[in-house]
């Protein structure tokens, strides 16, 4: 099969484009900035999702629902939030159409509605006027509640995963007694999300706080996992809010405590969304298509059989067919791809294109030898080997391909990362090489923007394992007490 | 605790809405029309969501995600597909919200969209258009995929689970090459949703085949499972659509079959919702609350301890350290309800509001005599049992409750199924006893409406099953070759 995909030197934009679309991963739809997740893409999503949601229960959490629509009034109640959500949301403003009589279908004014309707950019809002009944008491928290939904935000340039008009994500919101449980909260859901990058999706994550600038509207606090894509560009992917009292203010959210006074209720929130699906595509893949990290992968081993005759096909069934049984029993989830509509070599590139971690090659002669190919697609590399004890051999291979896969990353991401010291240095690694660069800053939210507008560069985050480093700021030259992380960003 | 539930006989309608707040299923929101389904109903529908993917992807499908908006003109695509779906629902117009200079958020008519977008009510149109692009050839198809989202449809009078604006589902849409593998697709959904209501739900159901006046708003035909609540009334729990060539011409999706000529595609949708939830506590549930199945609860034994001092405590803690480990062995999920700060009285009121289906109590005398109280909630019975072998007799016991459930709503049913045959026999049975009706019908659309108007019953299906038999319509007295079954329903 012709793959199509333009190489990441020639042009990396394109290349991540042509690869989402080429894997089957996603397309836009006929609605602008709304994308269609394929199969294909959906399936990797559902893994992200399952394991993600294994996470939060074993840390005490409880899925719920709550309304896609919230009433516009709601979101001028905690003003910071405001500002950050809702200038660029989708409004319901009628809730019929109706036939004009001349066969047309259009919106009835008649059915206009009293008070307008976000599609829900986030759920802050409906969720504390929901905790507003649910809590009196200490005894009724914590409440640890997550919500798998679509959201919307009205984006004006959208790219596949990275930044659609609709997304799916999840947002976890908990309410608390006390500050100092919910702090814990927000750093233990960082932790999570940090961890499962980089052992589910075997991406090494800087965690980190933002700056006032980059702070989610209405939080006192934003930690978050920052990412290195291959083309020195970092990626957020999630974060983890302590929202202080904001929310139990605007919403009148309190309970009684043990001493029986009314208190303010203590939150957070927290999320990570399908843009881990660009972030996954982005760190790992490469010119032949896409590189799934096994433990993530909806298929981790794909069987090719290669046969003239039936006889050839039905010796290397029954091979194949105990394969499965073994791999199966050592819960690895394996596809024999037996259609006789294509080619092996086209097979080949199919799988391939779509990251499936290791290919298994059988044939005739590999019948007669005992021995079949196997082939990662991490390196691209494949050697012939035995019959036996091949199941043992693959799980071997697919643990030290996901250990390969991380540390291919982490080193790219410790060689893409600079200490610089003057405001020279700091264009001239952007500029070039990019990557994370790491440098004093003064703490200012002006100096942050002059860097930003001269330089498209952001503070990604300033790293929670910063060390106390006497220095001054690169911009300013005023005093600084530790170095950030800056880099164009996704 | 007290309970605060209306009784079933004093009120039906009160005592299902008193229960679906009490045992913390759901409630509204602040949004009109709109739920907040709570974490405790939310793991329910998370079972119901569990066993069916399973089934789908058993049946060879795959999940998908397609956007939440449509442009309003795809609706005009399939007539009949906007008489039934483009008059309720929600209408997007805008963009984007301002600040009006005084402080309040108002909606941006510089923003105003160039073509309204309908919330989905359901996705025939903007899935169709999205396979007009996945479709070619014959070696395209089938197309078997599913959606797990939320839709809206603009529901003027509305109640918890059985009618909400927003409500959850799943959305099967298959393409097929020929007629007769969409029909076989159809029917095939159609099975799968009714083992797993009579085998999962303990709801036994009738397969039948809706009326011209009752089929889906594009369909050639449709088919259903119609379940008996305990009031008499019908609730009809899942459809599946044979949609012929319809959304395939008004898309114009065509692909090119064996012989090398054009064809329009074949199609199928079927779903089932969160309105599940309300068929599933209105079938079983009792004036003491919920009453779970084994098979979907998501808490299936719960153990309350009985004591007085901390060594009685410690002592009961370690037998049921191993009794939840015997369980856990057997699939069964367990909680051990150990809280210090509510008394044994009102944790049993609490769970058997709850629905859990086996309740263990044990105290510190059950441990001198090797014994604990084994309560089910289907019969409200309880016993004093042996602690040997304790964990066999409860999967026996789960076995049994699950069987009974289905024996009771299926005897429930039996009873409340009357064949008449004239219309004064039916207007009686309507309007006491209830149930299905099973009569003759001459097939015009015009009888079923007159029924409908005098009665308020509507035919409910024609069952799949129903014998040839030569009658006359019970309101016109013209020929019927097969009973239909009339009720009143939800």
């Amino acid at each position: 099969m012709s793959k199509g995909i333009t190489s990441r030197s020639e042009d990396y934009s394109q290349w991540y484009n042509d690869l989402v679309i080429k894997a089957d991963l996603a397309e836009y739809s006929a609605v602008r900035g709304c994308m269609v997740i394929k199969p294909y893409g959906y399936g990797i999503w559902e893994r992200i999702q399952a394991i993600l949601d294994k996470r939060f229960k074993e840390t005490g959490h409880s899925n719920a629902y709550f309304p896609l629509f919230i009433p516009k009034s709601f979101f001028s109640k905690e003003a910071s939030h405001v500002e950050g959500f809702a200038t660029e949301c989708a409004v319901v403003t009628h809730y019929r159409l109706k036939n004009d009589g001349n066969g047309q279908i259009v919106v009835d004014e008649d059915a206009k509605l009293e008070e307008e309707l976000i599609v829900r950019p986030t759920s802050e809002t409906i969720i504390w006027n929901t905790y507003k009944g649910w809590i009196e008491s200490y005894r009724d928290l914590p409440i640890l509640v997550n919500q798998w939904a679509n959201v919307v935000r009205w984006e004006m340039r959208t790219r596949l995963f990275l930044r659609t008009a609709e997304f799916l994500w999840q947002e976890g919101h908990t309410a608390h007694a006390t500050k100092e449980e919910a702090v814990a909260e927000a750093n233990q859901m960082l932790e999570v999300y940090a961890d499962f990058a980089e052992n589910t999706l075997a991406l090494p994550v800087v965690r980190g706080r933002k700056t006032e600038n980059e702070r989610f509207a209405g939080a006192l606090d934003t930690l978050c996992i920052e990412a290195l894509m291959q083309d020195g560009k970092a990626l957020q992917a999630g974060t983890s809010h302590f929202l202080g009292q904001n929310f139990a203010k605007a919403f009148d959210v309190k309970f009684t405590n043990r001493e029986g006074k009314q208190e303010h209720v203590w939150a957070t929130s927290w999320g990570v969304s399908t843009r881990l699906m660009g972030a996954l595509i982005m760190a790992h893949s490469d010119d032949q298509g896409l590189v799934l990290p096994p433990k993530l992968a909806p298929i981790q081993v794909v069987i090719v059989p290669i046969y003239k005759t039936d006889e050839e096909k039905a010796n290397i069934d029954s091979f194949v067919t105990s394969l499965q049984a073994e791999l199966k029993s050592k819960d690895i989830s394996v596809k024999y791809d037996d259609r006789d509509t294509q080619r092996p070599g086209f097979k080949f590139a199919e799988w391939e294109l779509k990251g499936v971690p290791v290919r298994v090659a059988v044939g005739a002669r590999d019948m007669q030898n005992g021995t079949v190919e196997l082939a990662r697609r991490d390196k691209q590399t494949k050697e012939t080997v035995g019959q036996e004890g091949l199941s043992n051999r693959i799980q071997l291979l697919l643990e030290d391909i996901q250990q390969h896969m991380y540390q291919k990353a982490f080193d790219f991401r410790e060689t893409h990362t600079t200490e610089v010291n003057s405001y020279e240095e700091f264009k001239q690694v952007i500029e070039t090489k990019g990557g994370f660069v790491s440098c004093h800053w003064d703490g200012a939210v002006e100096t942050e923007k002059r860097v930003k507008e001269e330089t498209k560069a952001t503070i990604r985050c300033i790293p929670l394992d910063a060390k106390d480093e006497e220095g001054v700021c690169i911009f300013t030259g005023k005093p600084s007490a530790r170095r950030v992380l800056f880099a164009k960003a996704y």
